[in-house]
């Protein structure tokens, strides 16, 4: 079993109003080291696979499914084996 | 500047009902190989403090903003600095 994670967010071209307004928040709340904020999904699959057919399998599910390709890109990333 | 991530996830005793329904999804897909599927929301912090004192920020934050401590819990991580 393979474990792979995708971290799906806005390009960043697109305005995050969320993250602007928890960002504007911690602000408020007297947090002021807090310089930047973004924020995304992510999604922990368990894939009964080896470790690159497991990658390719969740990044054509990612692109299928996931990710709106308007407005979001994604990564893949291995967190490994077990 | 130090780069923090907080993962905020639903406790494994809270049943997630957009993963399962995206877990079916794939399934109806064909992709077989998935057997599990967890997804939360992650933030990423950049903040003007060094890494110990970064973590406890963004650890108060999460606790006091990001995460619905009835329903979900939370990681934090350090990324770096930059």
């Amino acid at each position: 079993m393979t474990k792979v994670r995708v971290y799906v967010t806005y390009k960043a071209s697109i305005l995050d109003p969320e993250a602007q307004a928890i960002k504007g928040a911690t602000s408020k709340m007297g947090y002021s080291e807090i310089k930047e904020l973004r924020m995304g999904k992510y999604f922990d699959f368990e894939v009964e696979a080896d470790e690159s057919t497991a990658k390719e399998k969740v990044a054509a599910i990612a692109n299928e499914l996931l990710a709106n390709p308007n407005m979001e890109t994604y990564t893949v990333e291995i967190l490994g084996d077990n």
